[in-house]
């Protein structure tokens, strides 16, 4: 019998979902899983997702290298930025990261009553649904989105996902057909419309542009950082 | 300069959104706000959304026609039903109803922050788009959603009415491009894609199949119910 997909489209709607027994997929496609996944493809042993910025120093002054974002900004006094072209080097090989952001972390942490919380991101989305498809269980896309708010990049991961798992995953709601549809209506040109998102907008610079270009990009990484305790260790 | 139409995909959501000075449209297309759109356009004074069961009970007892429903079903000892051909006839003319339902009033009651509450269906659509664009205002969408969880035909309405509003108001944010698209996507089987909707689904009775095919029909009616204290009366 056919597993089922879902799609929830905000944290804040997440407590509306069961998630016992599930696999929930995290997405912050702009940029916290993107990051992730790409440090993880670069060598951090591990990273720990933190909810705030007084956590991520107090990490800092036991020697880990850490990472903050809020409002889509680099923070300063942390060495480590959002940028997943920061984790593509040997500074990171080996080493735990520790990140704070704005919706990524909480996303993740409010995911914990599931089976499995995996990281996702367009850049290991073909190895996710490969794993996802042997596990022979319901999955969750839980979208970080925008301050609550659903946003377009997240949804259109979710969307990518549902086309992905067509043949092992059976629509659970609306909201995987609503995902799946805006996803097939702008494919073609993925990184023109996530370059006119809301995201971008707000963010309009050079880098976040270079950013947004790389984090679309489907299939660059087999690694899927998966949450064991507080921690994301690559998946076994 | 254009206005912004934004959309809030659950009543979960709409404290996120600054509704002052606003127009807020609430749709719960299957069915509570095209049963009230039709109840109007037959001649229904007043329509009085209540949260509680107890509420419609007390008006009830004093001589009002009452319309109950829970779950997406008619609840027993209330006259009125939630289809929309209940409201076809001559017993409502002139008459105030009242009306009870699981995602529709809790959305009205949800936007009373707003300086204008509209009531929109596919049903009005078109007289609800010529009505906002004489109004200079900033719209938010309000779907009412089903128990707080996104949906599919209240996220296709407010994507019909992004794009009706396209010449008067630029989208908000990202949610209104993503109804948009997924509107885009399938208006040309509409009925066929919502009679798969989870709430068809989940209802799947031959009177529902009727409902849906009618409430997906645009453009039957010119009455906006708009809210003004705690009751629905024809917009002026």
């Amino acid at each position: 019998m056919k597993k089922t997909i879902d799609v929830c489209l905000s944290p804040e709607l997440i407590n509306l979902y069961d998630l016992e027994g599930k696999i929930v997929v995290v997405v912050d496609i702009l940029r916290a899983t993107s990051v992730m996944v790409t440090a993880m493809a670069h060598g951090a042993s591990e990273i720990i997702p933190v909810a705030t910025l007084e956590e991520a120093s107090s990490y800092q002054q036991k020697g880990y290298l850490c990472a903050a974002e809020r409002g889509g900004a680099p923070v300063e006094g942390f060495p480590l930025d959002n940028s997943p072209f920061s984790y593509m080097n040997d500074d990171i090989k080996g080493r735990p990261i520790v990140i704070t952001t704005t919706n990524g972390t909480l996303a993740i942490t409010r995911s914990t009553a599931a089976d499995k919380v995996l990281v996702g991101a367009f850049l290991n989305i073909k190895a996710l649904a490969n794993y996802i498809r042997k596990q022979n269980q319901d999955v969750i896309v839980h979208c970080a989105g925008w301050k609550g708010k659903t946003n377009m990049e997240d949804t259109l991961f979710a969307g990518a996902l549902v086309e992905l798992l067509d043949d092992s995953h059976d629509l659970g709601c609306d909201t995987p057909h609503l995902a799946l549809k805006y996803y097939q209506s702008v494919k073609d040109k993925l990184y023109e419309t996530v370059k006119n998102s809301a995201h971008a907008r707000r963010l309009n610079k050079l880098q976040v542009i270079k950013d947004i270009e790389f984090c679309v990009k489907p299939d660059q990484y087999d690694e899927i950082p998966a949450l064991e305790g507080h921690r994301l260790i690559p998946v076994s």
